[in-house]
């Protein structure tokens, strides 16, 4: 995620890292070629005039545009459910960590309690490991007894035998007389939704968008961005170019965007930051038990994984 | 459902599987030849000259998007409500199988609680089976007591009588001690959401969007189309069969994606992957209890039933 | 509502039965003599030449189409809303009636449970009366003890008097050691989630979309139609009527559609299958008790009340 | 509140009550007039040309109704969810009058439900009182013990300590043993959601749509309607008075439509019916415990406070 | 936030203070000023004429509208949802202080709830000031004894700390036999909420909408306007400058409240009133013990902060 203060509207102007540009560039200097070969032929190939006019690439481009924004919203609202289960899980995992440190009746001390919360941490992390398909080993090696470690690293849903193993201990602590029934009733709650948050991102990332949406609508955006300059170079002459780019450039950046949003989760500049969110649940569950948080040092680069 | 990587953005200008175009194309052809005619006469027929322009198209080009939109709003809608009842499927079996296995004090070996994770399995199928109306009788074999399949094969509606069951197991487990009423309250809780699950995937099946809106757009996409070349041939001469055929491809590609997502429990390219899905959900479920994960092959050609 | 099977896309554009053309043909027709006697008149009235041209009408077609957009999502959503009430009535009752036979220890095949059951059903029916403004006195005579029968037919909020006796059948059940407070609780529960819905339904049959907003729209989509042929006669000639009718049908029957999707309680051919849905709970709730369904004939003319 | 049935399409064309226009007519008579001079004076002033053409208000005419549909929207949505505030109210209060009469061992005709259903009504007067600014006085003197009433009379926040009161309640009938624990949450939990419901209300009341949005739109939707006529009067004459004060008759009346519903608790014509629900809220109530219903006489003027 | 009744529609359109002109003048200046250029020099620059027409502006002006209309919308769907959080958080306040009250044995009078109900107000501030970046220190002073106040001034996540002595208390509570399992179940189910209110504000603050998106439509808003008087110089003359500042004045305005909007917690003139919500809540509290309301002397610039 990319995470820079607002400039000053002018210098916002010319800003590089954070935009999108860099990554479209190749395409508008393409295009920015091919409109000047054509206004340079005056929009005739082999001494065929290629006869366009504004007309229907206003018609179109009013439609292409609200295409656009239809894809738009719905990527936008892919990366903030993916934002909003993330948060859910701050959220739920604070409580559960709260109910076991006053809920049960170990004692905010005991080891039990610090024990759970280890469990919610490794649960962040092999969740966070899942769903960018990188290896869990070493943040669960690192958070977890050895042989639990040991049998979950050949398991394929991870964080679901994390949760039966929060269970376990739940009965644990039942049958040490450590909770009732009722109490037992209110981490189960937050279990079920702990769960609910764990299948939300696993739909997130087991169903794009469909894809032939995506299909459409990108060769849609590209085939109307070749055509333009010959839509416009009778009227416009050399400011052609000008045009023809700085239209393609917001509907080319604008899908190009929608593509990295729509999957909230992956690794491109603007996904969401698993990394330091992973480790803000950490510091922030370790606090409760009377831990100190080491801050981040603020990224050089703006972005932050 | 569809799954294929995003290719590079100028390779995916000239993709066919996964893409509507197949589809459509027999409509396209038509059209263009219908456009390449009217160039040919120059928009007369028996030297009855179609008094059209450009003006009324851009006009209502823009509210036909408009309401293009609005309908693929709906559409997409559902579809991803589709896809959301089933994530809820996949948390609330998973919460379930956690409950009788962690909740209850028959221990995580017992033959009660995989019985109880059977009938959650064989919900799961069940409730497929019934949105596609297709047999359940294999899968219900397969999964159930020989006697309790037979019964179900009979009734109208399955899912609803196994989560009957799934009560009964839940009172014979009360009567037996192993659980007591807070614990049955957490379970039945469960029970609610799955009923919430079951219910929001008949509505979807049932109640599609108002057939008067299908019709009205449909119709009022395609005679717009019919109408384009006379509008564009004084202008835009031969090129009016590549715009025309540009911008109907668009327009009819989208209604016809609308159509298919409308459905989202069909068999269609881009319906849910039910079969995928209902195999994960068993694949989990039955990880929970101790038995190893056989994943699926990659599908060849980039479709999951 | 309507219920018919998408056709081949070229049938589709001859549809009668299921179309909101029968019912806006007469305003249609009004609209073509108006527009062949303005082209007959070159737009003139007593010599006086009606100066106008497309301009303005592209210009407000679009923000029409815009306004007529908005009018269509919120009634669609009522629709829908309206929907989803009646699948949650569907969930919830399902939930009920489980627990009754499943939570309670009256057994199965006690009368109790088949009795709170009967108050399911003839709560689902009072409510569908109370929105319809029909008489439920047959339905209530039919699935009642003639005694309380007689007592909710001079009621004014029927269902609600319903849910109190169902809270005083769960009351006697406890006070029969059938139930205990933890169970009691979780009827509970539900019967909140019924009061829900039931209030819910009211909400949408007692507030319509605002008075004035429908009134607005219905102007400008009836003066923007009858100001149309007079902006394209000069442009268009013969053609005008035909495009002007094109548009005003559209416009026209949306503006219709969402008219009847507003009120989605009602009897119009859109309007929710309230007698199809109620029939439905009805079957699965008896199917729960043993009873096997009996299913309808599907409708002959594609509409369901 | 106006409740007035739709009528013939025709009809609708010329109906004054319960239409916004009484209200935006003076403004649109001066637009009236300015268009008619710009019409007389050829678009000129002092021999000073005003040199426009329709262009660029086409351009802007789309935006602003785009804008104008945003703030249309959120206006909407703001009364919608004080509609569903009041829907909740009614659910809410008749859960707690069905758990008053039915969950303690009270009993239906007992003294202490019947004070609990006061004490509910009494919260859905204040809280209506507390919306309009107005006195709660009299109701509250009608509905509760004197001395009681009384200490409200004083109070900030009224219905917040009518809850409390209502917490009272429950405490009472727990020490006198007519509840148990469990029985008290689930009355406890109705509590929380009627807390929502007045937060929720004290929201819309307290933070209307950003003032910045309102005063920009206003400004925008006036400016573009006096620049109009300049813009049309060279192409459309005298018809331009005709045009200028159709799109105006929408645009001005939209805005004023959606300046209404954004206070959706106020006094104004389209504002919600707070008097007749909070009667209805009494009714249905009071007929839970044996009371029959009055029902108001329909109003005459449509309007209903 | 900006509190200001509304005007007679004539005055409002000369509002200064609450609109967003002030801050936009700047860059409108320098827009009039190279409009004005433009006409002057008639769109020549060294005597290279600049070839525009309106044509490409109403194409791309039109999308333009729709990419600010969903940035737009963005915007304000963060300022509605973090208000709605403070909305909760009020709700969930009230709630809990009334639980304190009326659940617990202790009764209204004791020092317990009361000491309860401070650490509920201190929450609020101190959720306040991590959102704003301030310090909180004086409060937590103010509301807290002065061992818990030292130690949380050092730690980072203050709220969630202070929730875990809330649930302390509730344990201490118990232990003294005030409360029971399931009163104190009914507690915890609201602490749950306070964690989902405070994640949620985090989750505004952190993560902003993509830093891509703002700083795409930022250059595209700002380029059409640079653009913008080439375009219609020759059509509309001297003019020109009033038409673009006009146009221009609606962009970027939109642009600029979208911006404030997009951080509803900051302090800018559009945020949120988080210091009156604060006193607000302290004063509905406090009112609950018995306290009179001192409430604020209303703003004298209308800006409430």
């Amino acid at each position: 995620m990319i995470i820079r203060r607002k400039e000053h509207w002018f210098r916002m102007l010319f800003i590089i890292k954070g935009s999108v540009l860099p990554k479209v560039l190749p395409r508008l200097l393409l295009l920015l070629t091919l409109s000047v070969l054509v206004v340079y032929l005056r929009g005739s190939f082999f001494h065929m005039k290629v006869q366009l006019n504004p007309a229907p690439f206003t018609l179109f481009g009013i439609a292409l545009a609200l295409f656009l924004g239809f894809r738009n919203n719905a990527s936008y609202d892919r990366f903030w459910e993916g934002r909003k289960l993330w948060g859910a899980l701050l959220n739920d995992t604070r409580s559960l960590a709260r109910q076991a440190l006053t809920l049960s009746s170990y004692g905010r001390e005991a080891a039990e309690p610090k024990q759970f919360i280890q469990y919610l941490i490794a649960f962040t992390y092999s969740l966070k490991h899942q769903l960018r398909r990188t290896d869990a080993g070493i943040d669960l090696d690192r958070l977890l007894p050895a042989s639990l470690a040991a049998s979950l690293k050949t398991a394929t849903y991870k964080p679901v035998l994390l949760m039966r193993e929060m269970g376990q201990w739940l009965q644990d602590a039942k049958a040490a007389g450590r909770i009732d029934s009722i109490q037992q009733a209110s981490f189960d709650n937050n279990f079920n939704k702990l769960s609910d948050i764990l299948g939300g991102c696993e739909r997130l990332v087991s169903t794009p968008i469909p894809y032939t949406y995506s299909v459409l609508l990108h060769r849609t955006v590209y085939i109307y961005c070749l055509l333009l300059p010959f839509g416009f170079v009778d009227s416009l002459g050399w400011m052609t170019p000008v045009i023809v780019t700085f239209i393609a450039y917001t509907f080319v950046a604008l899908e190009a965007i929608a593509d990295e949003l729509e999957e909230p989760f992956g690794m491109e500049p603007n996904d969401l930051a698993l990394d330091a969110m992973s480790r803000m649940i950490e510091n922030t569950l370790l606090e409760m038990t009377g831990k100190p948080v080491v801050t981040d040092a603020p990224p050089n680069n703006y972005y932050i994984s």
